[in-house]
């Protein structure tokens, strides 16, 4: 990977950051974002838990899209999300410190496909999920 | 539907909406609530809005989920998400007014397919969900 | 519906079948196929059966995905899949005559979701599938 | 990975593919199978083809499906497909060689994540799936 690629992956990134008021809203944190790759941690607290007492898998989506929507930009070409699947591995308790990690599998045509492992700080997955990206013209970066 | 599955139903959704904190705390409203079928309404806030001045994916996922999840509880049998897709049809604006309407499409074992339907208030599709349960043993109500 | 847009999804559909080799050497029977809407019909042989003694997934999948393909095809735009999911339901026996009936669930700018039903001829459920197709270009008939 | 979890993995293969009959008639070749990953080849076909002239995917399902079954098999656990999801990423031709590689992503409980990738013979990705698999009980070799 060229020093350039890294650089614009990252200056994508903080436009993208600077533009995004949800994830924030939500609290969730931007990690390292490189060229394919982005990271999103998030600290559990009591108001995100569901009627049986654990995080609603809704902020266990957010982070993971969040993640995916920082990778599959972070190539300068921007790119929306079409389709996700996500499996809930393990219930997450309050408190909990959990990070989501996104990487390209396949990036094809106008098509990615990145996998979102979100693992606690013990590194137990908690949840597993592959999104499908599009892009839809334009650059975020010149 | 006898009666008493309807009031089992609602009776169970009382009990789940009392406990539940993250989805009052992300401002989703519980509508309707009968045997196999659950709504839930959503007035899109600016704080929603995500890097590319839409709603972020993460809330239109948590409203779903919510509707999936009061769906397949009403049989009272408590259950839990496994895996849930979601395809995202349109963008969605700040002060957009969603819905989501979850109906089950087949219980079989301790296992049950939901297919949810988001709308916004001209009826128009915004995204398409699809939730899969496992019962995890109990009841909400006797 | 009006006929004209009938008689294109039958016309579709015959130039579709005239062409197709693969659903035919799996021993799949095309039913009836209307704009939207395509079904598809299998017997299960010995040779379809996997190390459970049940029927293979891949041909349960086969026949989801050729109704899925006829529907999408009956509105006479050219369209391939992108993605596909499936849940099996039950196991199928040799000997079990299997129907899958697919139908349209949304049509959006170049995408459609298609939702397929695999059933025994008791109308049990087999089988859940979700499609989502692309429309690549060209009309099937003028 | 000790020699013993290998030699029960390709017992527990040699079985499966003894009472195997729908990957071979469907022209599947079984590849190599170690501890939670298994490999399947196939030679597309004419009679393969579809009404677009290329491979149908159910037989690109098929091969993904077995490698799958083969992978999550080998930890000499009984299991079961519950759901799989696949992406197609390019035309196939009669004549392609394809290859598709299993391995293990998150087994937890008696559930089991698997990611497969199918490519051609230049290595080119052709689809990229993912199985849900449930252990049912019992062991294929003592």
């Amino acid at each position: 990977m060229s020093k350039t690629e890294l650089e614009v992956a990252q200056a994508t990134a903080r436009l993208m950051w600077a533009n995004e008021r949800a994830s924030k809203e939500m609290g969730l944190e931007l990690g390292e974002v490189t060229p394919g790759e982005a990271s999103v941690h998030l600290t559990v607290r009591p108001g995100m838990l569901n009627s049986h007492g654990v995080c609603h898998g809704g902020f266990i989506f957010a982070m993971a899209d969040t993640a995916f929507a920082f990778a599959c930009n972070s190539l300068n070409r921007r790119a929306v999300t079409m389709h996700c699947s996500i499996s809930f591995i393990d219930r997450v308790a309050a408190g909990a410190r959990l990070s989501a990690h996104a990487s390209a599998r396949a990036v094809y045509g106008r098509n990615g496909i990145f996998d979102v492992t979100v693992t606690d700080d013990q590194g137990a997955k908690v949840a597993e999920f592959r999104g499908y990206s599009r892009t839809i013209g334009g650059e975020w970066v010149e």
